[in-house]
């Protein structure tokens, strides 16, 4: 199989490294002319993870991304929900014909209100049988340094999934396979969300045993939302099937909450402490993921009817103006 | 209703400010007549938590624990599980009949392998139905700065586990109650032996991810375990009315595997850096309550036999010699 990859942040990044430490020769699209020239002659990416070094015999670098889809039999997508669109633009409609799509994209489609399968089956007729992800708690920072870390692969194929999967495994990766395709992909936008939550009950001044109490709801909420996603499915899934304290799903969440570095949990931190979200976008001069994902989910679930008392007060602290502290009054009721 | 504790650790010390909090007179045995004395003239223990303050109205201290007993209608049990047995020698036989006893004891009773139910059946023919739990993930630091806490008291009684758990119910303490008490005492025991290995894993230096799968890990062997020991009720209990997710399942798992100053995490640090268990006692003038605790579930899970890869490996490394990174090389192959 030979593999492409989209996308050139440390996510990406950290694959490309997973890849080819693995030996296999990968096609990659770096939008940026300047940082292929940098890969090509300095063996590294100079804007992220930068201390990963690079085999570049094993390195095929394009910044036309025509040219990765074309060379590749599996494309793994590993650019920002937001970017995707655009980043993906230039291809025909029969670009992924015979091919396998793996996503790296921890987020929903932001406008579209989509998953990224829901997107590749619009734009470009892509089977979700032929749709994988690759998810799990993983912070690039820590595949950079060969700190033993685990990926999930998902798809409704499982045998294909498991074949891809295979190719990630490394001294320092052990890969997991299941089926759930979908309720992977919610799992990893609805953790974003309990982040920055946490990050708000820290700027509040709660404590660590507040926040365990509140990290173990928000599993339990994301339970819910995951369940109820498989009956959405456009092919049927064994609910029964589905380990939810599995690392895809609750252990993304942990590392996620706990991280003191996560951008949610910083961002949520100053909410806590009475920015604004401007103030705070502008101040951290970024917008957490958490953010957008907090109005996604809130109009998936109009849909989906789950009881949401976390997710959906976040939602509100966040784009309804409602104060923090009033809303973690609403949140410590609802605990159990 | 009377309330009196047996104890004065920290733990025993932070219930006895929360129920003087809620001016709630309290009888409460302290075996050392000059701690009672302290206590008394300076409104503090000097051992324990000695920032709590002690309205002195409300205290009936007592150095006889017959007398705590004889006057009280309630009876808080708050001693390390090694000394129960040593504490209530003195009771006759008949000590509580009549009465109902709330066990804030966090372990087996080593030796005889028993829950304090079921020494309590044994020794005073004590009904289980007069029986309660309080537990949950509750640092008695935060206890004594006044941050919110969740405690989860459990009885088969849930309407006495509620009409208990009211007199605990403050500012700063929300109360859950749930009905399975056999349940949440595994519970506790268990969270001691898997932070004990998160401590080993953080000595072998293990990263954040691995962290994060390792605990989502843990918590699914936990959850079989404690539906398992459903089955080994005296009496039946709704296995699908219990929530593994809650505060007292989930949320003290986290809370002990992630805090830094927890016992059992440095102990296990010390181990995964190649210290003997007998050299890390010495070192930390202590035995964490992980230790005994994996050797208790350990027999008993020769009755339950649940598949408890985690648990049993961590027995292993404590009790028979293991290396310690051998043993996470076994624990890392059983991770998903």
């Amino acid at each position: 199989m030979q593999f492409g990859i989209i996308g050139s942040g440390s996510w990406a990044t950290a694959l490309a490294k997973i890849l080819t430490d693995g030996k296999h020769c990968i096609a990659w699209w770096v939008r940026n002319a300047d940082t292929v020239q940098h890969i090509r002659q300095r063996h590294h990416n100079p804007h992220y993870l930068s201390s990963a070094y690079f085999d570049n015999t094993l390195l095929n670098m394009y910044n036309d991304v025509k040219q990765v889809v074309a060379e590749s039999d599996v494309i793994v997508i590993a650019v920002p929900s937001a970017y995707v669109h655009d980043a993906l633009q230039a291809l025909p409609a029969d670009a992924f014909a015979g091919k396998k799509v793996v996503s790296a994209v921890k987020g929903i489609l932001p406008g579209s209100n989509q998953l990224l399968h829901e997107y590749l089956a619009e734009k470009f007729q892509l089977d979700i049988h032929h749709y994988f992800t690759v998810l799990g708690p993983c912070h690039a920072e820590e595949v950079a340094a060969e700190k033993l870390s685990y990926l999930t692969f998902s798809g409704l194929d499982e045998n294909a999934a498991a074949e891809i999967a295979a190719y990630f495994h490394t001294d320092y990766i052990n890969t997991v396979v299941n089926h759930d395709v979908v309720g992977a992909q919610y799992a990893a936008v609805l953790k974003n969300i309990y982040a920055l939550g946490a990050g708000i009950a820290h700027g509040l001044e709660y404590g660590d045993n507040f926040l365990s109490v509140y990290i173990a709801n928000a599993a339990n909420e994301m339970n819910r939302f995951l369940q109820r996603s498989i009956e959405h499915y456009p092919v049927g899934v064994e609910r029964e099937a589905i380990n939810y304290t599995a690392s895809v799903y609750l252990g993304d969440l942990l590392v996620t909450c706990y991280s003191l570095y996560s951008r949610n949990r910083m961002f949520g931190n100053m909410i806590g402490k009475g920015y604004s979200v401007k103030a705070a976008t502008l101040e951290l001069n970024m917008v957490a993921e958490g953010y957008n994902a907090s109005k996604c989910v809130f109009h998936t679930n109009q849909q989906f009817a789950v009881a949401m008392p976390v997710a959906a007060t976040i939602y509100e602290i966040l784009w309804e103006h409602l104060p923090a502290a009033e809303g973690f009054a609403k949140i410590e009721a609802a605990l159990v």
